[in-house]
């Protein structure tokens, strides 16, 4: 297997990975006032294109990394503002 | 203009620039404790490794949203400790 394509699967693991625990915390605090809201629409709508972006040049480790981030930032976004 | 590459560069200025507000919003109200530290440390993690991804596949906007992004997210891991 390829050492490159390894290392996106790696790095999108990590990117998105890195949102469940973030989901986690605001999920049992039921607090997310220190996420700033133009935070999560301006990187909500950069995954999606990124994701749009990875179709287009066929890179599957953009694909799914930003498919799965695109999901749990949407979930973040309506846990803040649900809750603040 | 090929409208490849410009999508990326679009995708990666809202990925960057969204930390922006976030940064501004740690330093004002000094406060950071609704974000996860698993979520920082990982994500700096794979945004370093989407990086040196970047450099692999010679793809420029990855290579630049990723930089820039890194810088920003380490700001914030370095606000975080300073003010929790």
């Amino acid at each position: 297997m390829d050492f490159v394509p390894v290392l996106g699967y790696v790095a999108g693991f990590c990117t998105t990975v890195a949102f469940l625990p973030q989901v986690y915390r605001a999920w049992k605090t039921k607090s997310c006032k220190d996420l700033s809201p133009g935070m999560l629409i301006l990187f909500a709508v950069g995954i999606f294109l990124w994701l749009i972006f990875g179709i287009l040049i066929q890179e599957l480790p953009i694909i799914i990394a930003n498919g799965v981030t695109f999901f749990l930032v949407l979930l973040i976004v309506v846990l803040k503002f649900r809750f603040d």
